[in-house]
């Protein structure tokens, strides 16, 4: 059976496409992009490293429009995150039978509710997978023990978050340091290959 | 890093205990039993014929007589098998790092909230893993792929639930018709070992 984890080249996103591939499915991962910046490079880089296959999903230029005029008008991009990710997830659903994501027990942004994932999966008749079910020291161990990971401080070059291209369009719309105040700068952490052992 | 899945014989405690395996953990199958019914026989055959170490851990026979107390006040099983399930869990954390159970994203009981996570790993110093990423229909895929899986009523012989000692002490204290009515005949399906290919 195939498979498609939307893929940032982060840690939950690797570690959901190794258990979809122990499992026995054929993993593709897939990162979306709105055509405006193409934040999929660090992604692609990334899938290649640990051997997945690895595609960029066309998305609406429309749908990062109105998501940015959400985070401008909110001030803080969680609503906005939420609008694109569901509209990924519909995309990648028009793909594959299963769609996965490395969202996981703590994460606030982006997440379903269980009453929107009961809808997508209905609506496409597809099934959605989470790492709900796994906490963030579980997700640290388990990276550690995989891949190989990089620390750094977030460019528009080396991360595949939605973050980039919303970063982007508020850049040019409002001034850099207007993004800049959405999302401020932080370390990131991103899969470079497997651990040696592995 | 040893693991430890509270395991009934049943296609989700079963799955866990298959993805954590696949992930490098040493992992082992307990059946938490309060003495009063060696109910984790089923669980035992199950976890011998997939190839896992299992064990019994020795509950205190008080914590059953408070759950029945509670399901019986209740009229409904819910929060005495939560009672329950949280003290099996705190059992269970004393032998392990990290402690997994079947429990899937639609399930209502036995289920712990957020805090309730936050607060059992914390005071323990573990880890706890769910399936509450995956839904029904994935874990049917993913077990009909994995196990043969034979489907029964459940009778107080085949079934490692921590109903069946709910029910026998219910059946003891108020009779057998008591029980029926909070526990009616279900069909069952549990893990009697690999698919052929597997």
């Amino acid at each position: 059976m195939n498979a498609c984890v939307l893929y940032s080249g982060g840690k939950d996103s690797s570690l959901m496409a190794v258990i979809l591939q122990k499992l026995g499915y054929e993993v593709e991962l897939v990162t979306v992009n709105f055509g405006t910046f193409q934040s999929w490079k660090a992604a692609a880089e990334s899938a290649s490293n640990i051997g997945f296959k690895h595609r960029v999903l066309e998305a609406d230029r429309n749908v990062l429009e109105s998501a940015v005029d959400t985070i401008i008008k909110d001030g803080f991009p969680n609503n906005g995150i939420n609008q694109i990710h569901l509209h990924a997830l519909e995309l990648a659903a028009s793909n594959y039978h299963l769609i996965a994501d490395g969202t996981r027990r703590d994460d606030r942004v982006p997440k379903l509710n269980i009453n929107q994932i009961q809808s997508f999966e209905d609506r496409n008749h597809v099934q959605y997978m989470t790492l709900a079910g796994f906490g963030h020291k579980t997700i640290e161990d388990l990276s550690e023990r995989l891949f190989t990971v990089k620390k750094e401080l977030t460019s528009m070059e080396n991360n595949s978050d939605y973050e980039i291209e919303i970063r982007h369009m508020i850049g040019e719309r409002e001034g850099e340091e207007a993004a800049f105040n959405i999302f401020p700068e932080h370390v990131q952490s991103r899969v470079i290959g497997w651990r040696e052992n592995e």
